[in-house]
């Protein structure tokens, strides 16, 4: 596999600024496989001594991340553990989030339940105003969040905003969730690029030492524990055992979900109706 | 007391989302006749397996909850316990808080002190864009918020927000509620029944064990400890026995507080001159 | 020195309500002698029983403070101790944060590094919204903020928001701090003066005991602990070691820093590309 194929590939714009964009067809689901590039990364980013920034993109302007497989190709990420010590799911966000490396979401298209919770788990977030449907609809198919979005939410947008992102299990747009503070600024289409660019290229110009110290002080204070991502990875795990979550994923995959693109694109608008009869 | 007539009125929509109605004329002032309405609506909650969400509204649409009674008929809601072992005005609202059951606050006319309190323990809060007056006036009162004010507040709005909030004693329109993170969303007056009605309709078709786990994690991160509460509660007693509010409230009553519709609505207004003379 | 000199200046509209401007020009450089200006006048609010609340804002509507003196001005303010025992810098903020007295920020032109903490340790910030420049630039200049910039930053804008700031090292305007919470409110800047004197006089005409009772509930769940500030303060001191961040403040004050009023007001603009050869 050539570089230039991977799911999760690297761009080395500078030795201190690298771009990394997904590129899963059809969709950007988030499996066994995208998480496997996650680590290499991860790997790679701890053994680049220049790094400072890394931007998150996708190839795919319709889905940045999808969510996670629900045909069973998740692999061992919630058992395996990780350098941390951790469950692989969770090492790869915690990772992330502890690195001396910035990291950055630039976010266009669907990015729902674990992608969600990957670009919470980065340092950034910036998504498009018109191109941009976030969210955690675990709940609205008997799940819940169970890879950090109920520990990173309520410290980003407050309890009731959290609350009503979890269980209202719908979708946000751009201005939505910069008002709500899911993201740090949702902006014009046209200007996204050029706006992270700059940022980027303005962080890849200051000194390792000095974004790492700052990074580690804020992370000190704002960081939930390991034992809380536990906690609600342990209890996903038992959700997904039930009867109720798994009538609701085998209607959304029956309906289309991971093979129909519009469907794909637009799934947690029925999840209020899914088990209706008609 | 038919049902219809109580100050504290359950509409069962379905058997999974509940309206309450606040309906206590004339101004839906809190005393002990609205938390006793409120405990028998815990109790109730807590024994019916099928609700999942239940919406709090009020009667009257230039009073959601006015205020604490200041003419003593607030009963031994600060001293005697509720099920939770801790003071009922405590109680009635950490309940609501852990509760399975979903709490969302509709908000229409004014909302002060106390009411303030409960629309914060709530999970959700809706406000009319057009027609919401919300704030915690206790300290123009020579009081201070002593139902969970001052712990809630923080973590939704920052200390710099919470302060102005508290330390100012105004109204909050909810524009501005929105924008500080008061209120989850200010929607346009016309709006707003049907908003809320499709959020409620759509977290009352999910199980209602998913939506239990997603409540229990978000409130391990996200809910104040019992302690705070009752440092908050003890010093606003002892505030009350303090000549200084004693003197506030004397004033604000001979002015037409609970009395006089046109000051019951404007009365934070006041505030600032309350004690000048003329 | 008569009081009409001094740096930092007392102006007592009635016992309970203080202005204080800061006056030190060219630039309201932040240096010893803006420190000591500060310690005296918490001494003197300290046995001022009548005092309920105190404006700060800038004689120079070009700077409000501007930054940390990057000369060598600050003389012992980093290990000699405060009445507080901890380090001046510290025990300037953490007791302008404690008193009983509310302290509000009314801001216009420049406040960066230093001078962002003193706002964030302010129990309000009220901004400009076309003349505000507030920001922390000091990984732009291969440091870190020191003075509890990191841990006020993630509790009022979140922690991606909080990274923005630090690690972007840019200016924001007054109506990008009022989105991200980094101030309470933005207003026209021919309001700002009437809007905070309005608050301020209402605040002065409350009781003492309870705006004291409130903010100490509302601090002991906003507050951060002194360890994390002294942890945040020695980073900072050895930041201050490194050849880096010698390089760049060199590279700044050859530029003008300190010296040249346009790029005094402008100099975070430049620090991407500040050691570029051309």
């Amino acid at each position: 596999m050539t570089e230039s194929a991977a799911p999760v590939r690297v761009i080395e714009k500078t030795s201190a600024y690298w771009r990394v964009l997904f590129d899963y067809p059809p969709f950007n689901i988030v499996d066994a496989t995208i998480f496997q590039g996650l680590q290499d990364l991860l790997a790679r980013m701890d053994s680049s001594p220049n790094l400072r920034v890394v931007v998150f993109e996708s190839a795919n302007p319709e889905f940045y991340l999808s969510h996670f497989d629900l045909t069973g190709k998740i692999g061992n990420i919630m058992t395996a553990v990780g350098p941390s010590g951790l469950p692989i799911l969770i090492d790869t966000f915690v990772r992330l989030t502890k690195s001396p490396v910035v990291s950055v979401a630039k976010i266009r298209g669907c990015v729902r339940g674990v992608s969600s919770e990957f670009v919470l788990a980065c340092d950034m977030r910036f998504a498009s105003r018109e191109n941009t449907r976030l969210g955690q609809p675990e709940v609205g198919v008997g799940l819940h969040p169970g890879g950090g979005g109920t520990e990173r939410l309520p410290h980003l947008v407050g309890r009731g905003r959290a609350l009503e992102i979890v269980l209202g299990a719908n979708d946000f747009d751009g201005d939505t969730a910069e008002r709500y503070g899911y993201v740090n600024r949702a902006l014009p289409d046209a200007e996204l690029d050029g706006f992270v660019d700059a940022l980027a290229r303005r962080i890849a110009s200051f000194d390792r030492r000095a974004i790492a110290a700052a990074k580690r002080l804020i992370n000190q204070v704002s960081l939930p524990s390991a034992d809380r991502f536990l906690d609600s990875l342990n209890s996903f795990q038992t959700a997904l055992t039930w009867s109720e979550s798994q009538r609701r994923i085998q209607a959304l995959l029956e309906r289309g979900l991971q093979q129909d693109r519009e469907f794909e694109k637009a799934w947690p608008a029925v999840l209020g109706t899914l088990l209706d009869k008609t």
